[in-house]
C-alpha cells in the first residue's frame, strides 16, 4: 500500500496547489492537498483496489469508483472535489500507463464512432430514452436539454432557456414563408418556438429518440401546431426534403469524427441555394484528445467533442461558406450547475424512479461536466453556414434587431 | 490555331454562362460566350503563344499576358472581364496539365514559404517598399492598408476604415493601463487609433518595411504620441516583451503554412495572462488549396492564404483559447474597388512614377483580388483569441457598446 499512496501524493499534489482537499486512505491515514483556502473537502476511498484504478486509469475509473460508493464524498460534493482536482489544469506530464491507455482509448473511440443508421439509434435510446420522467426532474419547464444563453448573471435557467432559442432563431435569418429541419429535435421545443413564436411556415423535426418523439407529437398538438411542426423518428441521413433553414442543437456532439464530412456534405444537400444553418454543439478548444472514456462508457456511447479544426474542415470540404462562429463558454458551466442544484434538490424522487447507483452516476456526470465547461477549455460553438456568402448581412448588427423583434413576438404569444 | 481556339471556346464556354463576352483571336476571330445580358467586354489576344499560355497555365499566365500587353480589353476593364468568367464558380473539373501544374504548385509554394526572419524581410520589401507615392494614391487618408468594415452601403472608404479600427479596438476589450502590441503595423495608423482614441498606455508596432516605419514614427511624432506609439522595425519572432494585448491586421497573408504553430505559440507567449488577442486576416472558407500563383510571383511572395482549419489547428495547439471568431464576406470586394477607383483616377500619376507595364500589373492585381472576394469564398477572419476564457464577456454585446463609447472619443479627439 505504501507505493500507491506515495504515487497518489505525488500526483495529486502537482494537481490540487489551493482549496483544502483531504483524502482518507482505506488504512485510515489522511493525505491534505492545497494551501488550505476554502471549503474543506473530504475523499475516502473504501478499499486498496479503488485506490490502485484511480492511479492507473483515473479518467474512467474516478466515476466508476464514484458510482459503486468505493470513492465517498464525506464533506463537500463531488463537484467541489473534482474542481480542486482539474481547476490548474494538469500541465504534468502523464504517466506512461496513463498514456498507453489514451492512445489505445484514441483509436478504439473512432472504431466504435461508425455510427451507422442502427448504431446511431442504439446510442440515442442509450440516454434519450431514460424515460421522461428523470428529464422532468431537472431540466427547465421546456425541456430545453441543451446549453442555455446567460445574458445576464444570475439569469433564470428557463429565461436563459428562452434566450437560447431566441438567440438561434435571430442568427437563422428567418422569413414567414420558410420550412425549417431541426436535427436532433429532443422534446421539440426549439421546433415549436420556431413554428409559434418566429412564425414560419413549417418545421420538420427529427430525432432518433423514441420518448423525445411521442412528447414532441404530443406538444405540437396541444398547441394547436401540428400541421406547422412536423415530427418524425427518423435518421437526418434518411430525410430527402429541401428546407431553407437547418437547426441543429446538441446534436453534433453524437455524429462522431469519422462522419462529420458526411453531416456537413447531408446538411448542404437539404439545403436550399439560399440556404442558411446554424449548428450549435459543444466542442474542444484545445487540441483534439480522447472524449472523456467514463462520458462514452455510462452517459453518452458514440459521442465525441468536436474541435473546432475538425468540425472547420469538414465544413470547408463540403463547399459551405462558415458566415459566423460563437464561442459560447462558461454558459454550460451556469446550465448544468442549475441542473445538478434541481437533480438534487428531488434526489429522492430520483432514486424511487432508479436506485442510488443510478443517481450517483447522474450527479457524477452532471459535475463532471460542468467542471469541464469550467476548467478544461470545453465551449459550445454556434457556427453558422450558407451556401452563399451574400445570404448573411454584412454585418453582425441584424442579430440583436431580430432579438428584440422576437422578443416582441414572445410578448404576443403569451397575451 | 484550330486546336487551341477550339479548346479555349470549350473552357469559357462552360465558365461564362451569363453576361456577354467577346474574346478576339489573333486571327481576327471572334468568340463570343454568353447569354448576351448586360454590358458587353471585349478582350483581345495578341499573338497565338498567348493563347496556348493562357490554355495551359491560366492562374499565373492570364496576369502575365495582362501586364505584358498581350492580353488586351477592348471595351470593359480587366475587372468586368475577369468577373465573367470567375463568377459562376468553376466546378468543372480541370485539364490533366492543370491539376499537374497545381500539384506542383502546392509543393513548391510550402517549400518558398519557410519565412525565416531575413526572407520575411525581403518579402516585405518586395511589396511595401515600392515607395509611399504609390500606396497614397489609392489608400485612404490613414493608409489602411486591409479589409474595411462597412458598416452600411454606400459608406465611403475612409469612413468605413475608421470603423474597421474602432470595430477591432471594441473587441480587444481596452483598459487605460494596457500596452499593446501590434504586429504588421503598417504605416501605424492602428496603433495610433489604439494611443490616440482608444487612449491606451502604450502601442508598439512592428513592421519589416524601412517604408512603413519612418512614415509610422514620423506621424507618432507630429501627433505628439512618440512616447505612447512606439515602432520598431522588427521581426515579432523578435520581439521579448509581454503585452496585454495583440492585435495583427493584414499580416498572417505573409506567415506560410508552415509557420502558423510558430504565430500562435509566440503571440502565446507575449501575451500576459489576462491576455487577450485580435487577428485580422484574409482566408479562404473553402477547403486549403494553392494560393494563386501570380500573386505570389508578382505581388506577395511567400504568401498563403489561410483556411479556417489550418488557423484552428494551430490556434488549438498553442494552448490560446479561440473567444470569437467573425468572418467578414465582401467588405473586402468594396474595399478594393474603392482603391480601384482611385488608383484608376490616379493612373497618370502612376504611370508617371512607374510605368505602363507595372500600372497594368496593378490594376490587375486589385482586379483579380476583388473577384476573389466577390466568386471565390475568399472572405476575411477575425479570430479573437485569449488565454483563459473568462477574460471575454458571456455575450457579444460588449462590442456594440465599446463602438459607441469609442465613437465619443473620436468626436472629443477631433473637436
Amino acid at each position: 500500500m505504501f507505493l500507491a499512496t506515495a504515487l497518489l501524493r505525488k500526483g495529486l499534489s502537482s494537481l490540487v496547489r489551493t482549496g483544502d482537499l483531504t483524502l482518507v486512505m482505506p488504512d485510515g491515514e489522511r493525505l491534505v492537498f492545497g494551501d488550505g483556502t476554502g471549503d474543506p473537502v473530504v475523499a475516502r476511498i473504501a478499499d486498496r483496489g479503488a485506490v490502485w484504478a484511480m492511479l492507473l486509469d483515473p479518467d474512467l475509473r474516478t466515476g466508476e469508483l464514484f458510482t459503486d460508493g468505493r470513492l465517498i464524498i464525506e464533506t463537500g460534493n463531488v463537484y467541489d472535489f473534482l474542481s480542486l482536482i482539474l481547476r490548474h489544469g494538469d500541465d504534468s506530464e502523464p504517466s506512461p500507463i496513463v498514456k498507453a491507455i489514451d492512445r489505445l482509448r484514441t483509436a478504439t473511440q473512432l472504431w466504435r464512432q461508425k455510427n451507422d443508421a442502427s448504431l446511431s439509434r442504439r446510442n440515442v435510446a442509450h440516454h434519450y430514452d431514460l424515460g421522461d420522467a428523470l428529464y422532468g426532474l431537472f431540466l427547465d419547464p421546456d425541456w430545453q436539454y441543451s446549453c442555455a444563453y446567460f445574458e445576464h448573471p444570475g439569469q433564470s435557467l428557463a429565461d436563459a432557456q428562452l434566450a437560447k432559442k431566441r438567440h438561434i432563431a435571430a442568427k437563422l435569418l428567418l422569413k414567414p414563408d420558410h420550412k425549417v429541419m431541426d436535427i436532433g429535435c429532443g422534446w421539440g421545443g426549439m421546433a415549436l418556438y420556431l413554428a409559434r413564436t418566429a412564425g414560419v411556415a413549417e418545421v420538420l423535426g427529427v430525432t432518433l429518440s423514441d420518448e423525445q418523439i411521442g412528447r414532441a407529437k404530443a406538444r405540437a398538438e396541444a398547441a394547436g401546431l401540428s400541421t406547422r411542426a412536423r415530427f418524425a423518428l427518423s435518421d437526418y441521413r434518411a430525410v430527402s426534403e429541401t428546407f431553407d433553414r437547418i437547426v441543429s442543437v446538441g446534436m453534433f456532439e453524437h455524429v462522431g469524427l469519422g462522419n462529420y464530412d458526411q453531416f456537413f456534405a447531408t446538411c448542404r444537400a437539404r439545403l436550399a441555394e439560399d440556404g442558411v444553418m446554424l449548428l450549435h454543439t459543444i466542442g474542444c478548444s484545445d487540441e483534439p484528445s480522447v472524449t472523456n472514456p467514463w462520458i462514452t462508457k455510462y452517459i453518452f456511447p458514440g459521442g465525441h467533442l468536436p474541435s473546432l479544426s475538425d468540425m472547420a474542415k469538414s465544413a470547408e470540404r463540403s463547399g459551405l461558406i462558415v458566415t459566423d462562429i460563437e464561442v459560447l463558454r462558461l454558459h454550460y458551466a451556469e446550465t448544468l450547475r442549475a441542473w445538478r442544484d434541481a437533480f438534487m434538490a428531488r434526489r429522492d424522487e430520483a432514486v424511487r424512479l432508479f436506485d442510488e447507483r443510478f443517481c450517483r452516476m447522474w450527479e457524477y456526470y452532471l459535475a463532471m461536466s460542468e467542471t469541464a465547461f469550467r476548467h478544461e477549455h470545453v465551449v459550445v460553438f454556434q457556427m453558422q453556414l450558407a451556401r452563399r456568402q451574400e445570404d448573411v448581412p454584412l454585418t453582425r448588427d441584424y442579430i440583436a434587431a431580430a432579438e428584440a423583434d422576437l422578443r416582441k413576438k414572445e410578448e404576443a404569444t403569451l397575451a
